[in-house]
């Protein structure tokens, strides 16, 4: 590789989340685009990045990383920016919302829009009870995020912000059948995250390089239905 | 507090992960037992302390911590032990694993142990779909653990090999109903883990605070039904 980084990706996947981190951090990285129509990221050779099938992988020069929520806590820590550093006492409370979302506000995504990879009956009852435990999920957050915190709805951009606000997005318009039955401005501390992250010049790149559209995070639209709707 | 840390805690509830973590860390802690037959852990006290209602909550200098994950790792920084330091390259792939370990094996005992937080109907079907991803997710850790890392089955415990052998106890236990349907000896390299994590001071002191019985993560007994199959 002629940059330090390798993003494998699919548009308006779980991906986006590292992209927007490696352009606020502005290190230099490639990208591999994966084609969830053939199902790439289940082949044998995405699988030897990343043997649990899921976008994103990314490789450094450490080795190849993947898990959202672990990509993202690495590159803070390595670039020493967008996270509490170690010795910040805010770094406690910052790590136990980055498990949270990936745990539980991120897998209950999941649940909502993958329910055949949970059960093989009542996918409609299994993604009510997770738009009832993500609507939960963002109303603690929304307390959290109006706190007035460094590291999530600060003033300086977070890795928590910039996974929030993807949850958000795709909370809003997927599955395409349940379009906007979560809209952002019900947690407002949560829609003013989504909103600034819309004036950074990462989210411009973002969308250029995705085909987001505009405000992808406080009022998205639908593009992928098909890429997001497969598992 | 006269000291540093104070574990909130239920028997053979995710807490044990971390009394584990403190003892094999020689920190002095306190304890305060929750009371899930009074669902303790859903009181506005305790909500206060961690307002998802799920245990453990760690009280500690910096403030209150909850998340197991993050709890895990945040302790092993602070007292540099039981996982790779940040300027270690094993830290990329210790830490992918810690967090796909949080959020979908630990996530998918939720569903199994849990299924009524997701939905309210076909349980048996959701809880089917949960055994076949917990399968799965120990057959990728097997392997891993066979690498012959120092963070995962290595000759020094990891908070990884902590996280691991409490859900091996608890998926081959509960629900009391599918009790051993999983059970350990299918993934040899986790059994390891297992069983060294046995021979240990802390585990013999963790079984004698909680009552786990001989053996509580190769070839554990169910002593705690009632508490863990109430939400």
């Amino acid at each position: 590789m002629t940059t330090p980084y390798r993003l494998h990706y699919a548009p308006d996947n779980a991906s986006l989340i590292i992209r927007l981190a490696l352009l606020e951090l502005e290190v230099p990285f490639d990208c591999a685009l994966l084609d969830r129509e053939t199902r790439a990221h289940k082949s044998a050779e995405y699988l030897a990045l990343n043997p649990a099938g899921r976008i994103p992988a990314l490789e450094t020069p450490d080795g190849v990383m993947f898990e959202t929520g672990a990509i993202l806590l690495w590159l803070a820590d390595k670039h020493q920016a967008l996270f509490p550093k170690s010795d910040d006492p805010a770094r406690a409370h910052a790590l136990k919302w980055l498990f949270y979302v990936s745990n539980t506000l991120h897998a209950n995504l999941n649940l909502r829009f993958y329910p055949d990879q949970y059960t093989s009956e009542a996918h409609e009852a299994l993604r009510a009870g997770a738009v009832k435990n993500i609507k939960h999920a963002f109303s603690l957050l929304n307390d959290v995020a109006g706190e007035g915190h460094a590291w999530f709805n600060g003033p300086e951009v977070s890795i928590l912000d910039l996974y929030v606000a993807a949850t958000l997005r795709w909370s809003q318009i997927y599955p395409s059948k349940d379009y906007r039955q979560i809209t952002a401005d019900t947690w407002p501390h949560l829609l003013q995250i989504a909103q600034r992250l819309e004036t950074r010049a990462s989210v411009t790149e973002l969308i250029k390089a995705e085909g987001l559209g505009q405000t992808p995070f406080s009022n998205p639209e639908n593009f992928y239905m098909y890429q997001s709707e497969t598992a």
